[in-house]
């Protein structure tokens, strides 16, 4: 039916990569020029996060690593946000039609969009001159009122983060070499989960509905926890004070720091944890931890808000508090 | 209130450039990590397009224009869907900090926000070694099952455009140099119009609801109306007889055909008009003649659709088939 005249270099490559992930009648497989998302009686939360060659993904990670890390690092903000996924748009810039790069990409985010129930709903594809760009604008649902905002904390809440913190930051560290990747050279296995962990987030959408119906506050961690609480706490107008020993780490990430290659700070400071950070009131503290542990996720109570405006402290062992040059990624 | 070690360089950019602009409730005055659309009764209409430098815009295009651009391309996709423009967001990847240019591009972005009513919600501000880059998701409300398709023109519609037809690729070729350029080089002014129809597109809005009441099939002409046609006849599964001296042309472009410094060709397969096109049955053109003189917009019946499957014909003064070498602009 199609003319070969009709048929651009662009509507092949979408046809070819993106038509089958666009399951969702709204996508209208790709052929509109919009979608339609329907929002039912709840309200749609929006996100969008861009990740950029050399920037948030380096030039030789696999392809399908970048695409799951694109679509994830939205998925995370929706899941702190206690929203569930409904769509997402794509705007992807390429320097090439390079059908080794495209063809796990598509993969890859088709078996996210499946997994997570986020489906592909429509975007754009451009040529760039410089690196590859991945812009996702992510959609979720929410109930009306109930988006879990940063604002919210209260005195005397648990500041709570699930997973494990660092690990993202010490996996890039490994990838530049230096004295994480000289101190688990031997440890092969535990390099390899910090690399993971940097390259492919776990977003804690199993989550989202523990957050929105026990968290006074929340949102992801995906600067560095000390910054993205210091957001909280100022969103919330409150302070907090931190037990860095409880921050939980994985066993690799425990291995770096006894060893001496790593410090607490670079631990709490570092970027790319994609875990939920939130303050859940004491009363609520058991039935969350109870959910968190149904859906598989471990959550970990690293401290309490406290009121006052002052930037969050991080203590230590003696209780002393640690001083931290800088609290989190900034792109500027 | 803000400790100063909790503010990055990205948060300043942010509070200083967009922070106005987020005038939307449901924005949360860009203080979170989401922002809510409400949906009310209606379906949200998504639509993203990218526009990168050196590809969609000039380096030393004005900063405002580009900014405009950006939105623009957007707004024009809600138009021909006739969609009520909801709210966007916003992704900037930038090479720097540069206040002379996030500046105009902040202050033309919330122009334009007032302007056709459609708020900044979020985004994402991102580093880049490369080329700048802007990427919008924008979101529009229609009515349950009301969004115009690109399917639904039946033989015998008429084929109608707003505005006229090929200014934009005019102007970037006046731009580029060359023959245009020495064609109107004595005429300053419509020079700077076909320019200013390239860097700065006027879309359509205010006739998204007689698009929304009158037409069988819509979209907009961004990469060539012969291209977008063709598309708009595949999906709707027919052809169309176009009378080529029918497309409107601006006083401008109609120059520059007589001088014979561009063909026919040229003006119907480039891109950035940003005009709709839309399948109009024959009972209901005046009525859209109508609204769209009531809106001051300019709508021109330029051929018919017929039925077939076969790629629209463009014929000239004398009846022949126009030969198209290319229909389009793509980006592969």
């Amino acid at each position: 039916m199609t003319d070969p005249k009709q048929s651009s270099g662009e509507d092949t490559l979408i046809a070819r990569y993106f038509r089958p992930l666009a399951t969702d009648p709204g996508a209208f497989g790709l052929v509109d020029d919009a979608a339609i998302l329907r929002a039912g009686g709840d309200e749609i939360v929006v996100t969008a996060d861009a990740i950029v060659e050399g920037v948030h993904f380096l030039a030789d990670d696999p392809p399908d690593t970048i695409a799951r890390k694109a679509l994830r690092v939205n998925l995370s903000d929706l899941a702190a946000k206690g929203a569930l996924p409904a769509g997402f748009v794509l705007t992807l810039a390429l320097r090439a039609h390079d059908d080794g790069w495209l063809a796990p990409v598509a993969r890859a985010l088709g078996e996210d969009a499946s997994l997570f129930g986020c489906p592909l709903l429509g975007g754009d594809t451009v040529s760039t001159p410089g690196p590859l760009m991945i812009s996702v604008a992510a959609f979720g649902r929410v109930a009306p009122g109930k988006m879990v905002r940063r604002g919210g904390a209260a005195s005397g809440d648990l500041i709570v983060v699930t997973g494990t913190i660092g690990d993202a930051a010490l996996g890039l560290a490994i990838l530049k070499g230096g004295a994480v990747a000289t101190a688990l050279a031997q440890d092969a296995a535990a390099s390899r989960l910090l690399v993971d962990r940097y390259r492919v987030p776990q977003p804690r959408n199993v989550l989202a509905e523990a957050v929105r119906d026990h968290a006074s506050a929340a949102m992801d961690v995906s600067d560095g926890l000390a910054g993205d609480l210091a957001k909280l706490c100022a969103a919330s107008q409150v302070s907090a004070v931190i037990d860095s020993k409880s921050v939980p780490l994985s066993a690799a990430a425990a291995t770096a720091l006894a060893r001496g290659a790593v410090g607490i700070e670079a631990i709490v400071s570092g970027g790319d944890d994609y875990e939920i950070l939130c303050a859940i009131p004491e009363a609520h503290f058991a039935a969350f931890a109870q959910a968190a542990g149904l859906a598989g996720v471990a959550v970990t109570s690293i401290g309490t808000v406290t009121a006052g405006v002052s930037a969050p402290r991080f203590l230590d062992a003696q209780g002393r508090e640690i001083a931290l040059k800088r609290l989190s990624y900034s792109h500027f």
